[in-house]
């Protein structure tokens, strides 16, 4: 009975190997760290530990292989721990007064080159004395920091309030997927195809996190296959406020649901609630200047093996070929792996990420920025080749007045 | 993205601990146990493996320890692999034509005891001669076996196409939870209340598979929080067949549905596709039976720790000491755990096993039934508690004929 990893608040913890951090998470866990984390410790990659901390709620700490003695770990291992700064909401940086230096130095530059908040906690107090004009810096450049120790427990309640604390606002008022879209009492229509690889009994997150935003939010659901979308929408007295289909029913579900119906898709909502709805609809648009022989990134969160036609590998680059009529060279790249340097590509179109928290798709979308090339997600992208991609946004007004200002 | 446990075919693998039992599982799934599984097979418990089994589909596979050797793995390990029979869809009995012998031909004992198909797979077929008279005497009885060899793959498919064969056809034609009971193009109204401790961004496992359900069934789900079902009812020009609550809300949700529309709970629902309705109900009506002193037994499948205010540790305790006006010795249970031998009570309420597959529900009914036991569920517990039992069972009238006949 888990939360899924997308509201999880990410907790990277960072330092030298001898540091301390697995006995600081454990202190914080009050529990041993399972054999099983202990062996995947020794891989090369960081250790997710899913956790209901007190008083934050869901967290996904990740403990990360130290990165100062290169020469043992491999390029790989680095490249892991390195990777996690992308997908870290909060750092932790487990060192002691004796060992503070420049290491730890390089590792605060590194959080606070990409904003996100730490906390650097000297543990083993008991063996050794305050750093005084150390924690005076600190105090006067407000750099968070606490003193523990784990064989005595001090300073641990300490911790768990800066915790709180630091934790991001958007973690804490996080915004909604669709409720803010229907407002209280009023009801939206899911479409949920259900096709042969749908896996039984289930439906996938994005629709889940759906309903449960909507309970949260006071609004109620219908949910339905496109077969029986008319037909239910024939019972209502008052229409929906709004219907959401899943992107590989957009036609069909666009053909059945009256204009005056705002209708958008599951992958759009995502491309709001994970990321930047508008420079992803500027991204679509880029679609426009692609000509043959460009690069194209084609990027998914979930690492599993594809099934059949495949959007990312099969029906984008189908359809994409078409539009440019020449050939495009496209890299698909899966799971927590993305280019250091992305400058190459005219686009990025990625998935909807479901799976992750809000700030790897923003590290995402930051690192496109910067490179100055276009991103786009799978469903805008289908919205934007099915010409319906005005429908779509009908619900998000400046992302609508963006397209319309672009493309006239 | 998998499938929820309950709908994985269980295939347990059974043998001594030098029989092959893991290489099989490895052919089978085409890929190496994780350096996870054998730690865990170290342990006393089995090691469950999920997978998708082509062409079954979802299954579990369960990994026994031999329990041939009991001085080795102490009486705890041995326990744990009899309460592996309890869950098992399908055996799989894996020896060679050399070993094959009295224990093997216990095992066989144990399975048919249970009415479990099993095949037994004779593997390191390379390596030793077919006993001609003993797979003589197999086809004689209509006994399933495979000959297969690892090494050099031989049998593999056909231990595939054995195991399709094999498989209860309550798997493949598994009932539905609720869509029998709306029909094509209708719709069922579900009332999920969202509490401080539901987990961020989740619905429980019932509700998603009760929605998922309902699509497969070509009908349509109405989600609503109670609070607002007044509200979502008044949206609808024609009736919905049904609305399902959650227990906890049941008066609420009684009180604000239309008594022309047909009303029950999740749990309900859970008591006739996963166990007997007909053999719960009648145990609900035992309660009336109880007496201060007597033994309650209340048995949970999720073996999680219980948060506030418990059903089964608080709620139905409480309300039966009220009901029957003294106290009763009440014994709770939660996982696999289950005893031998349950004669010593008078009444046994449990939770609705979501998260089990059906077989090992059965298996508890029939063994309270073996010993004279009443068996009934929390969900038909509390509508009883409640005085809307007659109401909660309109849906389902073989039930609710018993329940008018035995009551007045």
């Amino acid at each position: 009975m888990r939360a899924p990893k997308t509201f999880r608040l990410h907790i990277g913890i960072f330092g030298r190997r001898n540091a301390g951090k697995s006995s600081i998470l454990n202190a914080l866990t009050q529990q041993e760290v399972s054999i099983v984390s202990e062996v995947a410790g020794t891989t090369t990659d960081p250790v997710e530990k899913p956790m209901e901390l007190l008083p934050l709620g869901p967290v996904l700490f990740i403990d990360t292989a130290g990165i100062d003695d290169v020469g043992d770990l491999g390029e790989k291992r680095v490249a892991k721990t390195l990777a996690v700064f992308d997908r870290t909401d909060l750092g932790l940086i487990v060192t002691n007064f004796q060992d503070f230096g420049e290491y730890e130095q390089k590792l605060m530059d590194e959080l606070k080159d990409r904003d996100i908040p730490f906390i650097i906690v000297f543990n083993k107090c008991d063996l050794h004395a305050e750093n005084l004009s150390l924690t005076a810096d600190f105090d006067s450049v407000k750099v968070n920091y606490v003193q523990t120790s784990v064989a005595t427990g001090a300073g641990m309640s300490d911790l768990r309030q800066k915790l709180l604390r630091s934790a991001p606002d958007d973690y804490i008022n996080r915004p909604s997927i669709l409720g803010d879209l229907v407002g209280p009492g009023e009801a939206a229509v899911l479409v949920v195809p259900i096709d042969k690889e749908a896996p039984k009994g289930r439906l996938i997150l994005p629709q889940v996190q759906s309903i449960r935003d909507l309970l949260d939010n006071d609004c109620f659901s219908v949910v339905v296959k496109e077969r029986e979308l008319r037909e239910a929408l024939s019972r209502f007295n008052k229409p929906p406020k709004l219907v959401v289909t899943d992107s590989q029913a957009f036609l069909k579900v666009a053909a059945d649901t009256p204009p005056e119906i705002p209708l958008t898709s599951f992958s759009i909502l995502f491309a709001r609630f994970q990321g930047d709805l508008t420079e992803m609809v500027r991204g679509a648009m880029a679609i426009d200047q692609l000509k043959a022989g460009d690069k194209v990134l084609i990027a998914e969160a979930c690492s599993h093996h594809p099934i059949g036609e495949d959007i990312g590998t099969v029906k984008i680059p189908r359809w994409l070929t078409q539009y440019v009529g020449g050939k495009l060279q496209i890299d698909n790249m899966r799971g927590h792996d993305f280019p250091k340097n992305v400058s190459e590509y005219k686009l990025i179109i990625h998935c909807g990420a479901c799976m992750w928290n809000r700030r790897e798709m923003l590290s995402r979308i930051m690192k496109a920025r910067q490179a100055g090339v276009p991103i786009t997600n799978y469903g805008l992208t289908i919205a934007y080749s099915l010409g319906i991609f005005e429908r779509a946004l009908q619900p998000f007004p400046a992302a609508l007045e963006l397209y319309k200002s672009k493309s006239c």
